[in-house]
């Protein structure tokens, strides 16, 4: 049965914490898994983030980035996602499709009509079954980041931080079955708890551990 | 008067050295122009296609090679074609988004329509007003291309080239006033004459040589 689990959130949210606990979680209970992440993931997804995030002295416009995102996401779903799932294994994503909807759609600005088209068609059929937002004001998230070294995004302006945080909002409204919102304000042992319990329960019933 | 004129034509068809033949001659009658060219043209646009051409040992799905040159186009647009139009100069090209259509739809089989969005978006309104298509039978344009260091799209078979071929009379057949197509077996002086003879025609009149 097919779990492909995505998380989301702004900057200092703990999506990585967190995907990477779930994915130790479901090792520790016998269950076959797969943890990544975008942008990368793959030998090109990799070199493709190095020029998105790091090569900031280079301006590159929302345009570049949605394209660029996309084809880091298409080599991603083709080498490591879609292998993973016919293998029967849960899929665990740090930041799928739904960051370019934040970033580049709400952030940027550019029109989500087309970026849903385009992630689809990067996406090639595969849609996140369940998608665990980490939610939490603006404000506390870059509180929690490095200045010194700040990527391209992390960069950005408080503004532009809370329109994605916003998007991100509006995306769980908009889909409440396939979103799991979580305050990521919440300790790191109670979110992972929270995120388990939502887990183990859409786990096949033979796969299922006692909670 | 904004003059934006692209090449095209499958492999060893003399793109690049037509491009460049006509670039010198509009410098020499004093024309300001710009040769570019795709995929390529900007420090990342360079990047990206040392990956599309050269990664051979890697596989990329005609979805992520279809993201990749659009993200370098969008990247040349802004960076080099946008602004050479703004400074009314002359734009050369050597390929730009009908090779898209022509390799990764006709030659990969995907879906033109999404095709043709993804183009226009990438290159963000930016429409050729001449496209020199140089026309030659597949087996003739392979043969004079080196054996020894064929890149992805060189590397593939005949009836590849020949769907690319048979894609590029289509655009020629559904766009007659923005596309010449040209005899690329004829020498190449009589190329290089016929394509004057063409842009020459196209300038405006303050611009205009005497032929």
């Amino acid at each position: 049965m097919e779990l492909f689990i995505t998380f989301e959130g702004g900057e200092g949210c703990g999506k990585s914490h967190q995907s990477k606990s779930l994915y130790r979680r479901l090792l520790a209970e016998g269950i076959s898994a797969v943890l990544t992440h975008e942008p990368g993931g793959t030998a090109l997804g990799e070199n493709i983030t190095k020029w998105l995030k790091w090569r900031k002295e280079m301006t590159l416009s929302a345009t570049c980035e949605l394209l660029l995102f996309n084809a880091s996401r298409n080599q991603l779903c083709n080498d490591v996602i879609t292998p993973a799932i016919i293998a029967d294994k849960v899929v665990v994503c740090d930041r799928f499709y739904d960051s370019t909807i934040a970033y580049q759609g709400y952030g940027r600005g550019l029109d989500p009509d087309i970026i849903k088209v385009i992630n689809r068609f990067a996406a090639d059929g595969l849609v996140p079954r369940l998608t665990i937002l980490l939610d939490m004001p603006v404000s506390l998230g870059l509180a929690r980041k490095s200045k010194d070294r700040q990527d391209r995004f992390e960069a950005e302006k408080i503004a532009f931080h809370e329109q994605v945080r916003q998007g991100y909002l509006q995306l769980a409204r908009n889909e409440p079955q396939r979103f799991f919102v979580v305050d990521a304000a919440l300790s790191k042992k109670a979110i992972a708890d929270l995120i388990w319990q939502k887990v183990a329960s859409m786990l096949p019933k033979t796969k299922q551990p006692i909670i």
